[in-house]
């Protein structure tokens, strides 16, 4: 396309790209924007080195003029976005790329893929948050997902309200609280479960987490009080049926006077499974692989549109794909978000006037300006902005089952 | 983990662990064995630098004894596995690794990461494929998926038999072949379709593939036959009726002489609409969402644990989780695909007793020794394996219908 599009002279003309989903996951009530700050890291470094361009040129991909163009890219436009952490509709002009053909067509495949993936991961990150209520929640879904998603699904949960992560990476990379976890594998290496727990708490103190399921969950709830006394930090159960368990194993700690030993569970939850939990006397959860895969929906549905460009004469035109089967509306467009007197979101407008509807917030914010990146933020303001715009929904947008979005989106 | 073992003295420890999956994907009669090159190269530069050594000092992870072993990290011991391409089926040990326990275990999250990956990729690959027929597959989800997922995503999918990838950096990283397609947006630029069409044949060649459904497919074939005359390499419809679309065009097409342009069809293909247009006059699939994401399965269920240990005379111990939910098998296993006398696979046998069945094939291989890898082979040739592990297979391993594993696992 970039090639043909140099050619024909084309590639100049001023451009209009956005970015929506024509849907929400699966059934589900909203969906969180997630990924800003990943793609204006990944913007900035976004250039074609020499060794880049010799690949293209001896797999002779792109002829010598796109090689020339490549070699001096930098992205010189603007962007426009939902700020991060903000809920988002089925048509939600989530971003905005304003440049020429050229320069915004190539970044087509960074931005969607970054906002599909952790879009799709915050979206069902935030139903776990809900769903737990004001129990803590540790991500630890690292070794389900490939290397490289498992620190932006890090990421993407904390943003929504996960406690902690098991992923080093995004701590290092981003600055989320990790925190580790035994295996079975490590009550396994030794000659026994209390040799075990007894190097465990000489290394990491009382107030670690002890993994109670390896053999005998009774036996070792006792072993692990018997050692660590009734400071210890938490015991954790990984197989059988939690809640039972739970009641049981809060009984037996309570008995040994441990009232301030926490239960961590994990073992394949999801939102529902959290849910499900929410009577059982549990202090935290774990939860790994429905979290790196969107619990059921691992990518977001986000597409990213020409809407609008220059024609002939230097005139803005909109433009939008006419056949059947996935119609788009053309032009660029403006989001704002409709609220009910007090305060709760009604509707999700999205126009191509421009014009700002009273009483509704405006939900798009300059992200890129002239290539510079100007809406950088710290995680913890994205993550304080999404509890904000979820408090903002009315109380159907919280139930788990299978449904429509939360308010409608109003196109104008 | 790593600490404690190291202040107990049991780091030290021979250790093995094994990689394998209690059950396939949902509902599918075979897994394919992924990322086994990709898990060798992440094992050359498995290393912690100064800055990764600061960033645990800094945050306080572990304590200053771990960070001097990690400092010297280098895995010393062996691993091996099945080969790449290789089917596996539920219990198969596609990779055993054995050395220290705190060098082993400090692999868990790289293999698991990219076998969980690669293997669900690949597992859906392969069905498509078989879906395809003789018919060509394109790879073209990069955009429906992390960045980096997707690069491994085409590696997987040029295993199991997809044709090319329209992701660069595969090509280059891997030597899969790429291709390139033409968006809507490009059509959408250009004054109108005929300038579009013209551009990318200047640019091109009329071997190209044109979009033709961005307005009218009707008048947008006739258009590109017009211009690029009957050598027109190929056009493309992304939206609609697919097999009747597909048929329509077929007739257009031969009335204009075009007997040889072929048909490429693309629009969230999965297997199953793959298979439900192997009757239509398709010549071609692009296949972007459902093989990025697994097909429904976008994590192969994959995991890493202990077998066997040292005890403390030094004398090595089968080891395995004892209570309930998710029972394992303790000790280092070997694994064999029996074989009927025609060469139909008739069933995997997974032994501790390591004695080789008659007539049984034996699935693993040498990948690593003395730290040192010594299985590294091209893609090219586990493209080949992978072709001729399925051919093996019973003709009821092909059914897309939810099902049994194609042959049972026997543990012996």
């Amino acid at each position: 396309m970039l090639e043909a599009a140099l050619k024909s002279g084309a590639w100049s003309r001023r451009a209009v790209f956005e970015v929506f989903a024509r849907h929400l996951p699966d059934g589900r009530r909203y969906g969180v924007v997630a990924g800003t700050g990943r793609f204006l890291d990944a913007l900035e470094a976004f250039r074609f080195d020499d060794e880049t361009l010799e690949f293209l040129r001896a797999s002779q991909v792109v002829d010598e003029p796109t090689l020339e163009f490549l070699a001096g890219y930098r992205f010189s436009g603007r962007v426009d976005g939902y700020a991060e952490g903000e809920c988002y509709f089925p048509g939600s002009p989530i971003m905005t790329v304003e440049g020429t053909f050229a320069e915004a067509v190539l970044l087509e495949t960074v931005i969607l893929s970054v906002f599909n993936h952790d879009c799709a991961i915050a979206s069902a990150a935030a139903r776990m948050v809900h769903a737990a209520g004001t129990r803590p929640l540790i991500e630890m879904g690292s070794r389900r997902t490939h290397e490289s998603s498992a620190v932006a699904a890090a990421r993407a949960a904390y943003l929504c309200g996960f406690s902690a992560t098991s992923n080093l990476m995004a701590g290092r990379t981003y600055g989320v609280p990790t925190t580790g976890t035994a295996a079975h594998a490590f009550t396994l290496l030794h000659d026994s479960e209390e040799q075990a727990f007894r190097a465990q708490l000489d290394s990491l103190g009382a107030a670690t987490t002890l993994l109670v399921d390896t053999y005998d969950v009774t036996e070792a709830v006792r072993t692990a009080v018997e050692l660590a006394g009734p400071a210890l930090g938490a015991i954790r159960l990984d197989s059988g049926d939690l809640a039972q368990m739970a009641h049981e194993v809060r009984e037996q700690l309570d008995g040994l006077g441990a009232h301030k030993t926490r239960i961590i569970v994990t073992s394949d939850l999801d939102e529902y499974a959290i849910a499900a939990l929410s009577a059982a006397p549990v202090d935290g959860y774990g939860v790994g692989t429905s979290l790196v895969t969107g619990s059921g929906s691992p990518t977001a549905a986000m597409v990213y549109k020409l809407v609008a460009r220059e024609d002939a004469e230097g005139v803005m035109r909109p433009v939008a794909k006419k056949s059947v089967g996935k119609p788009s509306q053309g032009g660029r467009k403006a989001a704002f978000r409709e609220l009910e007197p007090d305060g709760t979101a009604a509707a999700e407008v999205v126009t191509v006037s421009g014009e700002h509807p009273q009483g509704a917030r405006p939900l798009q914010v300059p992200l890129v300006r002239e290539g510079e990146v100007v809406g950088r933020e710290g995680l913890v303001t994205a993550r304080a902005r999404h509890r904000e715009s979820l408090a903002e929904l009315p109380p159907n947008a919280h139930q788990l089952s299978r449904g429509y979005a939360a308010i409608p989106t109003v196109f104008d």
